[in-house]
């Protein structure tokens, strides 16, 4: 078996669900505008071929790239969609990546191969291209999922931070209000946060800014934890 | 753009990780022997070419009713594996699923295509083809994080069992001892067991058998939890 093909085969490609946070209410989503057919024209998620000569993570980053300017994501391989129909140009399987940026830190620019690349509210996003939008949904889950069994935020916030910023992205994250003395009595026991002698002025009363424990965030990230909310 | 190829593509296969459990010391996995080249002869994860109009899942479960003669398998996708010089073919995306059987109900037989197919205790078993070893290795590694955050032995366990088998099975899947007490206490707590009036008759004293309580266990394999050992 050689790589010109004796047989027809599926082509693959990969697609990027890129979330961001920046503080406001609702997450983030990056999405580009297709410059060429099939859905010319409509907003879908960065992803393209993949080449003969470059591992599966590098077409990712190399695609994220070029349509979007961005660039040193950390991406994580969430699932690999191959339904026979799923393409009109033929059978394509998708290799699907999602990250977690900060969008003011990654702003987005319509490169080489897209016409516009742009951050959209995941909750009030345009409709896009292809099944993009089971992938986006099963990146939320997957997300979703994440925070209840590892700490969340050290890539998204600012170094300092109120206890409310923290919870605006965990409800920026699970797409609902929590409760706000039940939020703060739980992810205080689990000890990752440092609290400062520093406050943030607001409206109404100062708010007590904390930061992340580095080590016991990271020694969370691998032991988990059941943060129910 | 048509499926035969105007530009080289990569081929794609699935493999399939089928561990298996049968009370006994160590978990299992089911292997094929290789029929053809390369790696002719040698122990290989089941699994083939995915054909143009099949899923991706369909294919795995296809493959491995051919090469095993395993049928109704729950699969669930596990990574997608896509290093360029995986397979000395080419290039080869594979992706991988697994699942978890009862060797006693799934007994394995080589069927058309392959020469033998076998269950192997995980330690002990051949080297494997490809880069099947790694792809086994996180199986086992998604196993050992999900038996932390769900239940699992229903379909691994007979209908009544005892604690010590339950616990045999954590232990098979984890590859290490657990605390006898700490295990009871901590299982018994999550209260997906039901405690029967029926004792297993042993070389030492009677053992309590327990069943699952199924609308609780399903509801946690839902809702999660964190169970340390």
């Amino acid at each position: 078996m050689s790589n010109t093909c004796e047989f027809p085969r599926p082509a693959l490609t990969v697609d990027c669900v890129v979330f961001g946070y920046d503080g406001g209410a609702g997450l983030q989503v990056l999405l580009i505008r297709r410059g060429i057919a099939p859905f010319k024209g409509a907003w879908a998620l960065p992803g393209g071929f993949v080449l003969m000569d470059e591992g599966l993570e590098d077409a990712a980053r190399r695609e994220l790239g070029e349509e979007t300017g961005l660039k040193d994501v950390f991406l994580e391989q969430l699932f690999t969609f191959g339904a026979v129909d799923r393409d009109p140009r033929g059978r394509v399987v998708s290799v699907a990546y999602f990250a977690l940026v900060r969008p003011d830190r990654n702003p987005a620019r319509g490169d080489t191969d897209a016409d516009e690349a742009r951050w959209f509210e995941v909750d009030g996003m345009p409709e896009v291209a292809f099944d993009h939008g089971e992938i986006l949904g099963a990146a939320l889950e997957r997300l979703r999922g994440k925070v209840r069994y590892q700490p969340v935020g050290f890539e998204l916030l600012p170094k300092r931070f109120t206890l409310g910023k923290l919870q605006g992205l965990y409800e920026a994250i699970l797409g609902r209000e929590v409760d706000k003395r039940n939020f703060r009595r739980k992810v205080l026991a689990f000890d990752f946060l440092v609290a400062l002698e520093e406050f943030e002025m607001g409206a109404h009363r100062p708010g007590r800014l904390y930061r992340f424990d580095r080590r016991r965030y990271e020694a969370l990230v691998k032991r988990g934890f059941l943060f129910e909310l």
